[in-house]
């Protein structure tokens, strides 16, 4: 039986009882769902009780703020990074890579993480920045230096490729053409990118 | 003499009567120096004009609006691109030119237009996003151009490296980095970025 700190809290209404980590899903999905409707501004800490058919207590126990909910809410929505790809070559690595990235960023999470950005203020936007990069600039770079220093290993790469320049040169890309230009990085946006940034970028010496 | 729309405004005020361009300019700095002490927010038309010294019907008698004063203000206040740097080498060039788009990102209205892209809404955000791309991404892109090409000229860059890719490897760092890391990319960060990510990508085909 799972237990956990409100496990214990006394029932109070007669809807069907649900628990621990089946409460706490319903009401990040239904924040989630709020999100997508009436956006950061409009949802409210009773919506998101009402859209989970639980009492606002249950959420307050939970969740002191909106800005801890909808951060909590986010994070579990995003799709999680995978393994880093293991294709046999830096390029397919790089690509198949890349597309783990788009397909976060243009989750509804991933969109729903941003417009937050765009509709709270500055100390509230740093946060879920954060949450970005934690959840996403973090894990790619891991995953990016996995695949650059096996480029190198297998000799496809120069050696002194693995810094943090070369890593953040695919996550500043995506994140500054995705603003500045709008991209949505489609599979041909993305092996451009490859093949006239990352690979002139990591080719050895004398290659 | 100078002549201009609204010189032949009749006289409303004993104050000393400043006309045209003057005006407009000191409209312009008291809007400068709002966004610096009261913000996006904080700043009302009534406060510039009282800052210029000026009615607030001069001020609506030039800008309909909040977004287009202080968009006016802003561009009016960023410092120039300066010419693309020729001096001798790609790697000379770049710091010098990366060193003009970090003395725009961190004057005083570079910093300005950042908060205020923060502080205002989404759509304004759009509007003032414009203003970046315009003034300082646009400049940054046309003279690295100029860079590079030069560099292909002299046989230090290789021939397929004046494509947007590579243009925009600099100002996604810039922005990437400002933002993600609060990096205020001091000069041996510039160099950093120039010697680990600009030369290895550009350095011709064999080297």
């Amino acid at each position: 039986m799972v237990t956990s700190r409100w496990t214990a809290a006394p029932a109070q209404t007669a809807s069907p009882r649900r628990r621990g980590a089946v409460l706490e899903r319903a009401i990040l999905d239904a924040a989630l769902e709020q999100l997508g409707t009436v956006g950061w501004k409009g949802l409210t800490m009773e919506g998101v009780a009402a859209g989970a058919q639980t009492g606002k207590a249950a959420v307050y126990r939970r969740w002191a703020s909106k800005e801890d909910l909808v951060a909590d809410a986010l994070v579990s929505g995003l799709p999680r990074m995978e393994e880093a790809p293991d294709l046999g070559s830096v390029r397919e690595d790089l690509l198949a890579l890349c597309r783990q990235v788009r397909r976060i960023m243009y989750s509804l999470p991933g969109v729903a993480l941003r417009s937050v950005i765009h509709e709270c203020d500055h100390m509230q936007a740093e946060r879920f920045e954060e949450v970005i990069i934690g959840n996403v600039v973090e894990p790619t770079i891991r995953l990016l230096r996995e695949v650059i220093v096996r480029g190198i290993e297998r000799g496809e790469v120069r050696s002194d490729a693995a810094n943090g320049y070369v890593f953040d040169a695919v996550p500043a890309m995506m994140m500054y053409r995705s603003k500045m230009c709008a991209s949505e990085w489609n599979d041909r946006d993305l092996e451009e990118m490859v093949d006239r940034l990352m690979l002139p970028l990591l080719r050895p010496y004398g290659a």
